[in-house]
Formats: structure tokens, sequence, C-alpha cells
């Protein structure tokens, strides 16, 4: 299934900065950047939980959140993009 | 239904500072932000259209990026938050 996973880190401090870089690069091992951040992963269950698991514990829950999308299995008409494609590397982890 | 607006735009000049904070501001007319750069907007087919063609014209598609995702009618299980609540306003349009 396609699960989309988008977050916002609080990046005020060098701990939160940490934070952002640790989420995006946890994400990357599980989908890929569509936007700063935004990732699209195509998974099961199983693994859906792992991420999920991952991140949870790498947030700060009172400064930063997570949001999964479960777009199920017939997502292609389900995304539409405009506009530039991205082209993201790890160190574009940028400060929100 | 539930569509989901995610926006990356680029800041790099004042006339991107400029367009994210239009991007934004017309999102709110749609719908709640539930991170920075994401919209949650229950709508029909036409104001979907009506939303995509506004902030179609006010990016600029060589430097910003938006992405739809149509989750239908039956979104209550395919949306997931974890962490802290949004609680944005129109000047917190922050630089990506």
């Amino acid at each position: 299934m396609l699960v989309l996973i988008t977050y916002d880190v609080n990046t005020e401090t060098k701990a939160g900065k940490t934070r952002l870089r640790k989420v995006a690069k946890e994400c990357m091992n599980y989908g890929h950047r569509v936007q700063n951040s935004v990732f699209e992963c195509y998974m099961d269950n199983a693994k859906a939980l792992e991420v999920k698991h991952i991140l949870e514990k790498i947030i700060d829950k009172d400064h930063d959140s997570l949001r999964f999308y479960y777009l199920g299995n017939r997502y292609e008409n389900k995304v539409e993009h405009i506009g530039v494609k991205p082209s993201f590397k790890l160190d574009d982890v940028l400060i929100l």
C-alpha cells in the first residue's frame, strides 16, 4: 500500500535540527522523498508499523508532529503533482 | 471527500517568500492546516479543481511544487497523527 508520511520538526534548537535530520534519514530507508517534509512509502502493514515506531522514538512529541496517510493499494489516481520534480539529497534537510 | 494539499515553495528569493505566503493564505480558504506545508480540505470535485487552478497560478512551476492526494469520503481510518497538535497563524508561514 501507499503510505504518505509528513512531518513537522521544530528546529529552533540544535536538538531539533538533529531530530529533523534523523527523521528524514529514516524515512529515506522506507520510501522516496517527494517534497521537503513529505515521503511516499510503498510498504505493507508490518513495515508501516515499523517505521512509525522508529519515527515516534526520534521526535519530541511536545514540539514535533508526524502524520501518516494510508492510501491503500489503488493509489494511481489518488496522487497529482504540479510543478518542479523533487531532487533532494539528505543534506537538503531544510530548516522549517 | 478529503483532499490533502502539500507544497514546497522555493523561498530563496523575495518573490518565493511572497508565493509561499500566498499559497498558504489560499489554502486556508479551503481547508485547515495540519502541518507547516500540509493542508487537509474537505471538498467536492468542483472545489478541488478550483483550488488547484488558483494554486497553479500562484506557484512558479520551475521552482515550486504542489501535490494533491485524494483520500475519498471514507478517510477516518486513513489518517494518523502523532505528536504536537498544530496551532498555526498565517504569519507562521515559515521559510523552507
